[in-house]
């Protein structure tokens, strides 16, 4: 199961610059394979032999090297606001309201893993989480509400076409299609419909 | 005592775009001053025969209506965001953390309509939520933690010079500076620098 969503922020920032690039998944158990690489979280960008790690730096170097359509069309500063309102206000909600879909999911090679290492960081059992599930989707509901509000605007975050805020956002909705039965975006909503829009635009990147 | 944020938003925006309009404020209870404008709320801004109310629509009015500068160069879906971001997930907790400040300094002939009002709304009596400050004000720290990292990559949200996210951050901070004695933006911080340089550019909108 390929569920990150930082990995999927650079799959569509690579589609978006044009960028064909060799996809190596790498299980949690597998960290060993990106030793190389000096970094220990996917994902991580071979581009020559330069490594580069955490997705925001991966789309920062394929805006500075390559050509094509800007990723950052409102400056990098604002990209970057999006970037890190996500990671932090989104995410940790949406971690907990799909714990229990994850680790029925996830391979079974890494769900020793995963139980220690996110019991440990979020303090609690995965059944714990698991039985609150509904009251974190609740939750989410007003966080997502300025995506709404920004959508009656333009089709696109980065405006008449897509662009990296459009790329962070729909990263976190890959991951909750893959790991989750949870129905995110809400069907029936602007969200639903952009996130409907940019992968057709893509037919997955 | 001039502090609405929405108000600064579109005194900002009114200095960005070089337009100069005669201002009118308005207290609470002077309500009756703003009903030709069919709004009940300010900001409303009058442009020739026509009223525009809400601070949103005016900036995209004067967007439309006068040259210069672009407001939002990131279009305008991810100003929307920002926009709306700052209203439900930043007014709420510093409207809580700054209430019983607001109500010593208010106006007299407004703090009646202003108890009534605001302990309705807020389901609370000013002084439980005053007597909760440094909680609120604790609160907020993580939710202003996208915007340092945004100021990390450029001197302003909109770029290299201030844009209609810029506006949005710093009349909050305009409203909580006129409003409270609270120390926000931290000093020292990246946000305070930003705010400094902004208010250095426009030398008071």
């Amino acid at each position: 199961m390929r569920f990150s969503p930082y990995c999927w922020r650079t799959r569509y920032a690579l589609a978006h610059k044009g960028v064909a690039a060799r996809r190596e998944p790498v299980r949690f158990t597998d960290k060993h394979r990106i030793a190389a690489s000096g970094y220990d979280r996917v994902p991580v960008l071979r581009d020559g032999d330069e490594w580069i790690g955490d997705s925001w730096a991966i789309a920062v170097h394929l805006e500075d090297r390559f050509p094509g359509d800007t990723l950052f069309p409102g400056g990098r500063g604002l990209a970057r606001l999006v970037n890190t309102w996500v990671d932090r206000e989104l995410h940790p909600l949406i971690l907990r309201a799909i714990l229990g879909d994850i680790f029925e999911r996830i391979d079974p090679a890494d769900r020793d893993y995963f139980r220690r290492s996110r019991e440990e960081r979020l303090g609690g059992s995965i059944e714990s989480f698991a039985a609150r599930r509904e009251e974190f989707l609740e939750q989410l509901g007003p966080k997502l509400a300025p995506f709404e509000t920004a959508l009656d605007e333009t089709p696109f975050l980065g405006g008449g076409s897509p662009a990296y805020p459009d790329y962070v956002l729909a990263g976190t909705f890959e991951w909750v299609a893959r790991a989750s039965t949870a129905a995110l975006p809400e069907p029936g909503s602007r969200l639903a419909e952009w996130f409907g829009r940019l992968r057709e635009r893509y037919r997955r990147p």
